[in-house]
């Protein structure tokens, strides 16, 4: 079985942008801001968005089940106050909830929270709650920089997230440090502020101790880990510097880097430099990087491709593909077995 | 012959700090701004923080000439006005011309800029004359967020910039494009900020048509590019997407990569990522990683190790040590054949 551990639903039907546009005109001016029963997409609809898109794909290159999240770049926590951020986020929940019971084969949801800037985070909590209990999730999207490229909310290892983390803990799910939509001109949003923020977040995470304080907490960090595994050699000195246990110990029992690594050498470092157990299948697809490439006459993000040619045994590579996501996202085990 | 391109006095005397931090205080309490006469550090003073550290690893290491500028975290921009970092920037060049006269085949400077957030950088302009014509400068670090970690300057494609390109190309020397110290608490200095900061740099440049207005501007991104190279094939996919020519044209003509990536798969990936002809070894040393990597025995930052175990021919090998340096820098190819 082949488990993508990171997939957004970039897909939608038009009408959900639609809306959010009317959401974004109504902060200014509240005689025009949409009710959320105004929203109306039928089953079918989502159906085609999905069996023409993310499901066309995974079947062409043999992925059975993606965990769906929504479309990270459309979080766009730094628009209006939490109360925009609330709406939105649960219209976008709900719509991957409603995918995930589609396609139960498929897709199984992992949610977006109503981040907002300089709100506290354990505002989150009534939105994670539903999404795990009701809808089923598995995991949760968390944002480091809900002011989309300011950078203004402290370190992940601050006391600051510990609400998210103590529920991530109680329900035993993993978030993948996500960022959205860069504000921020220097930062082209999945050019450098998405990876910027893996590179980020890892280093945040090798300066602190959160993990003595949450050692069951579980991070996902994309696009292959932005620069870590490629800078590993930095890293591990850094944390050597820092008198920091090696980062197998410090690291590597609490954060795992997904595929998300367009071309066949980066995967090759990826598997190489970063132990197997630490790496789950994912592609992002559809998603950044759309494109044919014209080196290898497949899509950039058909990261499987990379996986089933890179110098790894059928064992491991079924850790990648599958019991890693397992084993990080228990919940997801659980709703297979259950499945049957 | 084998040229460092990236290296910075760390180990100057302690007296260059003190001074630093009383002009510090100085902006604060005018009373006890120090005067620029009231460094005192002597030649011999000078010698002995070389002797004992960057010359005498370069002489175990087999290194002949650094490309050398002010300690990059100390450059800190983001401190005082143009004033403050004028006074700072002449005394930090002054010490590394000093070294370049003490050490004439081991030393070779490049400028650190009088940079301050909000100022015209054409107001960096007579320090750079400066360093090029009376020192004998090769090269520039430019600082593309002086503001240390906040990104308020525009983009390096954006005509805010172009003054220094105007003069850049008049004197035929390249920049390196190099952050300084972060005040953002998200961004770990040396772990986070400069890997960001290359990888922004690289996006940017994706984005923007730059190089068509400037056609022999040259870029070195440092630390291996950040997290470029190991997502090549996201950078190839995006520029696709962006409807660019192919990054080798688009890119690869004016924008060039060091070596300073601390372990041997980086650089195995960074040396078949990217053209031989747009890498130029450079250890960055003494610098972000001074310890002994336990799984070498060498130290991290002891990078022609990984060079020399690089799949890599002899003259490969050479463009990469020296001979894509001299063209890179044509100022320091005419220094060497001046000196024979």
């Amino acid at each position: 079985m082949i488990i993508d551990c990171h997939g957004h639903y970039t897909t939608a039907p038009k009408a959900l942008e639609a809306w959010r546009n009317q959401q974004i005109a109504g902060i200014k001016d509240p005689s025009v801001m949409p009710k959320v029963a105004e929203l109306k997409i039928s089953d079918d609809a989502l159906r085609e968005s999905i069996e023409t898109n993310q499901l066309k794909f995974m079947k062409e290159r043999g992925a059975d089940l993606t965990v769906f999240s929504p479309r990270a770049s459309f979080m766009a926590h730094h628009i209006g106050d939490f109360a925009i951020s609330s709406t939105w986020a649960s219209i976008c929940n709900e719509l991957c909830y409603r995918v995930s019971k589609l396609f139960p084969g498929n897709f199984i949801g992992a949610a977006m929270l109503p981040q907002s800037p300089g709100v506290n985070p354990k505002t989150c909590i009534p939105e994670l709650e539903k999404c795990v209990k009701e809808y089923g999730f598995v995991g949760v999207n968390l944002n480091p920089d809900p002011s989309g490229g300011w950078w203004t909310s402290p370190p992940l290892t601050d006391k600051h997230w510990y609400p998210i983390y103590e529920k991530m803990v109680e329900y035993d799910i993993p978030a993948m440090i996500h960022v959205s939509t860069s504000c921020n001109p220097c930062f082209h949003t999945t050019g450098a502020h998405y990876i910027n923020a893996d590179t980020t977040a890892v280093m945040q995470l090798i300066q602190g101790d959160l993990f003595k304080d949450f050692p069951t907490l579980r991070f996902v960090i994309p696009h292959g880990g932005g620069a870590a595994p490629y800078h590993w050699g930095r890293y591990r000195g850094l944390a050597q510097e820092l008198k920091k246990p090696v980062l197998r110990e410090h690291l590597l029992k609490n954060v795992f880097f997904d595929t998300c690594v367009y071309h066949q050498p980066g995967i090759d470092l990826l598997t190489k430099v970063i132990p197997v157990e630490n790496v789950l299948f994912a592609s992002e697809m559809i998603g950044a990087v759309r494109g044919i490439d014209p080196e290898t006459g497949h899509n950039y993000d058909d990261t499987k491709r990379y996986i089933e040619a890179a110098n790894l045994t059928p064992d491991e590579r079924g850790q990648i593909y599958e019991g890693n996501a397992r084993r990080v996202y228990p919940r997801l085990d659980k709703a297979l077995k259950t499945q049957g």
